[in-house]
């Protein structure tokens, strides 16, 4: 063991939620520094831009420049406000995953509330009233199992959520850039048949990431070949679903509705409190609505603290890491 | 193929739950009557009392008998309301299944509940607020599939619920009569090992039926072995679960709380609404209360057609029939 202690830096807001109880995940011979937002403290712009590996979600243009970093390190999967240009040339650019079980649990309960109206039937109980008691014809629900569920994408979080989805017994359909031979998939379609796809399937869970290629790919053509009580999920990036289309598609009831976690506006600093799109979802009775929730759970972060520490101790012995997305150069 | 006529009656409102489309499942050879609760039309009694198979879910003193019945078939698990002593020697009783899926989603419906907060969620961002926006450490959620399951007793419902736990990544304890090894099963304890039991898991679902074996078997002392913020879920029989030290438990918070489907008091025809116990459960903020409700779902009825009538088409074939609770005598 030829181990080489770093200099970490845990920088702003964001990373934080994955500092308690980091030292205990690294070696003591590591340093760790938390850095504020904004790095006016005094002495942060000089931790930042001596640190070996940097913990955060965003670098640019204006900011100090991590310029010894060997290892800049999301502890998210998403790296879009990260500019990778300004990243120093022996610099890795890494991201980290382990969201996929808590959206999973997101999605099945927001699935399973379409099929069991516990809310309702606790209210109406509390007042004597027995109005889905077992045996009353009116009060005979739908099986989630008994349906089809549709995967637009199929990564780590659609693996997960199929995984769950065929242990109820659902049929699940997936629609992908490349072909999809998988044991808990029953159907496959490429990105060019979306419209069959989408038309095929009870539900919809949209898990794609926003690229150029995803950018408002469920248009209006593609909500409108879905079955007309069919249900649209979003937890993956809110502009891979057209705005105006999904707004106008929900209003004028074209499909049974839509539970959305991911958005087209999000609070600043400056703007803690705000509407999540220019439209009007919020008057919406068929729309359950969700601040970008769906991964973050305690075991979230605990994996996620895994992942980070597993790179650095990687770092550390000059070993190969792993999640990388880019990087290094020359 | 040598296949006998049989005359059928559907009796009561329950059967005609279970009669739309029956003739669809059955040849053509049968003819099927639809009988009132009373027996009181004109004709009714006459074709009751001729039946070969009755569909129903009571038989008491004071009814006509269906003398030349050999099926006797509740649509349902329970067969309590069903008198053994006033069937006809010749007669089978038998039962149904097929509520299993279904109680399956209800509980973890219920179970998801307790870790994603979407309604308080949808009520939030509708007013621009983002409580439970990830990156925010008091929005962390906890993961169901984190968590143990502990499951008092091990038939159909228990088995279906294990396997969906499993998918979740769910650890998942068993206590039972008999010992249990079961690929989904990572630990179980006998019945006299209860309070062991009760006391090793996150969440605790009864779906024990309800014989003088179970008659109050969580008692107040197995209620004091759970965990301060364990919650427990009944759907098997209300009376499972002692009502007192139930009530009791959960108005002085000693767990984290209830989810209960099954009863100690029920509507009767006289009394269509009434409160589900004498203790004021409804003044409760740690209960989800339910009218038993958790097994009806349209799959339910469709899987207890199909087995009524295989059951049907065995007694006309002469086979051996299944789900058989008792009889033909002599």
């Amino acid at each position: 063991m030829n181990k080489q202690p770093l200099k970490i830096v845990f920088h702003g807001q964001n990373a934080a939620n994955f500092r308690l109880g980091f030292e205990a995940l690294i070696g003591p011979e590591h340093t760790i520094s938390d850095l504020s937002d904004p790095l006016d403290l005094p002495g942060e712009r000089a931790r930042y831009e001596d640190a070996d590996v940097v913990i955060g979600i965003q670098l640019k243009e204006g900011m100090p420049v991590p310029r010894q970093a060997r290892l800049f390190h999301a502890p998210a999967a998403g790296t879009d406000a990260i500019n990778t240009a300004l990243l120093p040339d022996k610099c890795t650019l890494a991201n980290c995953f382990g969201h996929e079980n808590a959206i999973a649990e997101y999605v099945m309960a927001a699935l399973l509330t379409r099929h069991v109206p516990l809310a309702q039937a606790d209210q109406d109980l509390r007042q004597q009233r027995w109005t889905y008691w077992a045996g009353r014809p009116a009060a005979l629900r739908t099986e989630m199992g008994a349906q089809t569920l549709g995967l637009l994408g199929f990564g780590h979080i659609a693996q997960t959520i199929a995984h769950r989805a065929k242990a109820f017994g659902m049929r699940v359909h997936v629609a992908n850039r490349s072909p999809i031979s998988h044991p808990h998939v029953d159907q496959s379609w490429g990105l060019d048949q979306l419209n069959d796809f989408m038309g095929s399937a009870d539900a919809v869970v949209v898990s794609l990431p926003l690229t150029p290629n995803t950018l408002g790919l469920v248009n209006a053509a593609a909500l409108a070949a879905m079955r007309g009580d069919a249900w649209l999920l979003n937890v993956g990036r809110g502009a891979v679903i057209d705005e105006k289309a999904l707004y106008e598609c929900l209003a004028s009831r074209q499909i049974g509705g839509a539970v959305i976690d991911t958005w087209y506006q999000y609070p600043t600093p400056n703007q803690t409190e705000l509407a999540p799109s220019k439209f009007d979802f919020g008057a919406l009775d068929n729309v359950l609505m969700t601040p970008h929730m769906s991964g973050w759970t305690q075991g979230t972060v605990r994996r996620r603290q895994e992942a980070l520490a597993e790179n650095i101790a990687r770092l550390s012995r000059g070993e190969a890491l792993i999640n990388v997305l880019h990087g290094p150069l020359g």
